[in-house]
């Protein structure tokens, strides 16, 4: 088992594709958005009151908390995203100045990044503790109700945006406030007698104190990490056990009225857990710090239970876009093959968790089984998370859209018909800010010997000895040209992904063919790389039609378009009226203007007359236009499918005929 | 417009069939089963407490009510299929008795029933208030909270189970208890000063009025319907002003957190209404009487704006089994072609209203647009809600059904798997019983010189002078024998429906083909009927795939199998799994063993390998076996869908290949 450390966010540029873009974007237009939203300085949307919570927890505000319970960590989320901007000031030669110079956008967010680490400071009581719900509501309540209060939730985020902060800026006020705070939590919960036998509901205090662990390197915070990982799902149940608070009630993000233990993976020992269940979110946090756990103490045992639950959500509750969350109740998983692209949740956040959880377990083992699924959730559920102009945010992903159902159905009314600008839970997104201004960390895992390139972008890194470039236009195209160098003597091990989506491809080092198998997707090459090598990868990049697994029962008869990691879709915008189009089972794909797809497909014309009718519906040809599903919904509302019913020739195609 | 009274039920006898064995098997189990599970003398299923409320609104028994706010409507709408049973006892030799000789299940029932009017009249309050939950828990509450406390929803019941009863036995008792409290209800509500200007949330008295008013020829009780009906709607809202009742929040069959009045069609005045919305039952027990209103002052308008709520439903918002309902939340109608038959409601009740509702529309106009429904809704939505053993019961009665979604998903969680024993809320069970008892009754309308026929089953009836008897294994075939005779001099005018699923149908009278247009689906006899005549129907009865209109999103490539009447769905039992099923479009469809259908179809066999493949599945040749849809889930839970996507070939036919 390896134990890859995480990069540095600095020492990977982007410098252009999709990825460059949208960073570009994120950092220059969503974080100060999201920013001004926190501050309650945008115009028109709803009010956020997190950063005022902060001021009237520090005292110099009089008024009442406003929001959710897990309001802090809005904040948090953002100074994570916010820190992660400023290390990214040179990619794309952004506002047109290069070098280490200041510009002006990193000047703002790192003056107002100072500011909220001493507007912080002045909250943090002398224990350490840091909620301002709890502040301002009555610090007797603190630690109670932890299956829905959030508090280690939301000090979990903290302690990112601090570690994250602390390796970009190097400054060390955030790390100290969250050290702090840290130490309250470690001197709250544990085995030992006296302190609390228990965790909160919305897992991520565990994968926060790994992180804090590892920028620290001190035990305590792995210790507690933990513990938190092996208590959960202990019984009795803590749940069942703990401090209550009822006031709490009115904001609260929602309380399930059943016991339900399976919501927060806490029905059971993680070791013992066979299957994925509960929410999606918390599920993903929770196994993501289970796998920082096996990683840091090499447990088998727990590496092999925490992958067994990666297939179960990967082999039968993942949607095509890498969304998880087969269901509004609870957002959460239901049961295996239950995928229903119309009626399904598909929290951002989710997809977001799976892909950090994909991470950590390719930080043990350089399989695509990992990576291929983190592509996917990447190109398509994540990105598909955020509107060209950078300031519009879905928090439902659906497969399929029909505006007019969403408004007037009950069952369907969790779902967005259009990016929103501002949410009561704006969970979704500060967490797409900053996972995608982190992109360029997971790229790679590294050792003194080994280099392993699991993404492509154009880029240029310095990691763990080893210089490589990425030349390339992915995922518009499969050729990739990589550039990699060594530092020091001898054969170093090169591992690059061959995307399991991709059926043919060559790869060529120096103008010559590699030759190889794959092992678990990657190609392997150990040889010298004290020269600058150059590589070559020819990724064979068709429109291909897509096949779910037939116990899907909602997707029996349809087909999806993909290219590459990149689904499609269509629009109303493109085609009007969707849900009497079919795809022609032998049609034709090929690429239109702009990025788009256009496939060969029939209208169903009629029957109109009367409600039932013995009349058959005509069919006609007609061509239908796709478009990446990551840029649905940058037109108005309309409609959206992503599967659609193929019509045919039985186990034959047109031409045989 | 005309008015046909509604005829008496001892008057028609049916003697075979569907309905016969159906009727005979209400009268003889479900009745007697009902009547127990109200007394709570039925093991194992949930507890009534229906007849006990009243035991203690009587003062004999000292107890807390228990149930539900409408559960006195449970009881009485069992005692008025009760009654209806006693008007049945020599159809079909029931019980291998004839003649005038009462059945010792006819004893029991009359004797059940008299126990009942006694205790019903112990109940009474001097005043003729008679509703179990107010007089148990303060009457201080009488008529407060009438948008859901169903006061009045439960006299109306009460109404027309005296009705009923009088019809049939003649005795009055139980209709003395009804007037005097609707002399009550008189009282309290009206258009004059120091009268409630209010109605109730859940419509029924309406049109209990109205038949109480045919019953007594009483004026009073028809004004009374008539302030009702156009008072519901006017501004300012009622529900809005009047008196609330906090008390009754635990026993209410659901509470709308909105200030929806659709959902009780009370947001416009019924002839300003365009749309049908809101919950499916009151609607349609609503429109009934509306229908009333109009047939009885001959208002042309009044008929018109309830005409066009009936295109409404019947063109838009119906499922193909008649049964009506697309969304649980509000168990109520959405918007034009939204007809989801996997996530509907389908409530039995609704399905029975919308029955109730045609034949309403039938007094007034021998149009088959009102019988069509009516049939359609009769054979599938309703006869569907009663199993073959006559003791378990549909209250949802979805077109798709998948057990493992309906227990994992919450959004399907309002659909039962299987029929049930009983229920917190049941409705259902006594609305079919009484519907089915009372079918004879709808078969035709007849004056003294008209006669139409509506309906077919095997039967004898002696109607305004008309004597007309039926053979037939209607639906079974389309063969149907009818003698007609009438008493009297001159032309009479007989007019017989031509359904409108029959495209090719002979009708010969005494051996002579008839020839004639059909005027509104009914063909039209002007002759002397004083000699008894001898018509043959001969209604051509294929097996036909049926489509729904281009604009029903759902079920756009979809096709049903219909024959005549019935609507035929698949069951697991028969298929094995049947989501990966398809119609061949082109396929042959032929009768099989016990009235099943052999359908030509295609399964699809994989893909099986990981979640998603570029692997296209195959698809084989298989025999679809379906049965009609009123006999589904009698052997256990299964899925069940009735539209399936059809695969074959673009705009022709396999044979033109």
């Amino acid at each position: 088992m390896k134990n890859y450390h995480m990069l540095r966010p600095s020492d990977i540029k982007i410098t252009g594709g999709i990825l460059g873009e949208k960073r570009r974007l994120i950092a220059g237009v969503t974080v100060p958005y999201i920013g001004n939203a926190l501050c309650d300085e945008v115009a028109g949307i709803r009010k956020s009151g997190s950063v005022e919570n902060f001021r009237i927890a520090s005292g110099e505000v009089r008024k009442e908390f406003h929001g959710l319970v897990s309001q802090d960590s809005d904040l948090f989320k953002w100074m994570e995203a916010a820190s992660l901007a400023l290390a990214q000031q040179e990619e794309n030669g952004f506002l047109g100045e290069k070098g280490n110079k200041e510009t002006s956008r990193n000047m703002g967010l790192r003056a107002r990044l100072k500011e909220l680490a001493d507007l912080l400071e002045r909250c943090q009581m002398k224990d350490g503790y840091l909620n301002t719900y709890y502040i301002i509501n009555g610090l007797k309540h603190k630690w109670s109700y932890l299956k829905e209060s959030c508090q280690l939730y939301c000090a979990g985020h903290l302690l990112e945006a601090a570690v994250t902060n602390y390796e970009v800026t190097g400054e060390r006020s955030l790390l100290e406030i969250a050290m702090k705070y840290g130490d309250c939590i470690d001197r709250a919960f544990g085995a030992e007698e006296g302190k609390i036998h228990g965790y909160d509901g919305h897992a991520e205090i565990e994968l926060a104190l790994y992180r804090l662990y590892e920028a620290t390197g001190m035990d305590k915070y792995r210790d507690l990490a933990d513990f938190f990982v092996e208590e959960r799902g202990k019984q009795p149940y803590f749940f069942n056990q703990e401090k209550g608070n009822v006031d709490v009630t009115g904001n609260l993000v929602y309380e399930l009225k059943e016991d339900d233990f399976h919501h927060s993976q806490s029905h059971l020992p993680v070791r013992e857990q066979k299957e994925v269940v509960g929410h999606a979110v918390k599920a993903a946090y929770f196994y993501t710090a289970a796998a920082d756990k096996a990683r840091l103490s090499k447990d088998e045992k727990l590496y092999e239970a925490v992958e067994g639950l990666w297939e179960d959500v990967t082999e039968k509750k993942m949607f095509l876009t890498g969304a998880i969350g087969s269901s509004e109740y609870g957002e959460s998983f239901t049961y295996a093959y239950d995928l229903p692209g119309d009626l399904m949740y598909g929290e951002t956040c989710a997809a977001i968790g799976l892909f950090l959880w994909g991470y950590h377990m390719l930080r043990m083992d350089t399989d695509r089984k990992y990576s291929d699924v983190m592509e996917r959730a990447l190109f398509n559920g994540i990105l598909g998370g955020i509107s060209e102009d950078g300031k519009k945010f879905f928090y439902t992903n659906p497969l399929e859209m029909d505006p007019e159902r969403c408004k007037k159905r009950k069952d369907y009314s969790h779902l967005e018909t259009e990016r929103q600008s501002w949410f009561d839970c704006p969970c979704c997104p500060p967490n797409i800010a900053r996972l995608i201004l982190s992109f360029n960390r997971y790229m790679y895992t590294a050792s003194l010997g080994e280099l392993n390139i699991h993404f492509f972008a154009s880029s240029a890194a310095d990691i763990e000895g080893w210089h490589v470039e990425q030349r390339t236009e992915y995922p518009a195209e499969g050729k990739i040209m990589l550039t990699v160098e060594r530092k020091g003597e001898g054969k170093g091990r090169l591992r690059i992904r061959v995307p399991g989506w991709c059926e043919n491809f060559i790869i060529k080092a120096d103008g010559k063919k590699v030759e190889g198998t794959l092992e678990k997707g990657y190609l392997l090459m150990e040889e010298d790389f004290s020269h600058k090598k150059i590589i070559e990868l020819d990724l064979d990049m068709p429109l291909k039609k897509v096949y779910a697994n037939g116990r899907v029962k909602s997707l029996a008869g349809k087909a999806a378009v993909m290219r590459g990691p990149l689904v499609y879709c269509l629009e109303q915008a493109d085609n009007g009226e969707l849900f009497d189009l079919f795809f022609k089972e032998t049609g034709k794909l090929e690429m239109g203007e702009d990025g788009t797809v256009l496939a060969e497909g029939y209208r169903m014309a009629g029957p109109g007359s009367g409600l039932y009718t013995y009349q058959k519906p005509d069919y006609r040809e007609e061509n239908i236009r796709l478009l990446p599903y990551y840029r649905w919904n940058n037109r108005g509302a309309g409609q959206m499918r992503v599967f659609l019913g193929e019509r045919g020739y039985l186990n034959g195609s047109e031409d045989k005929r």
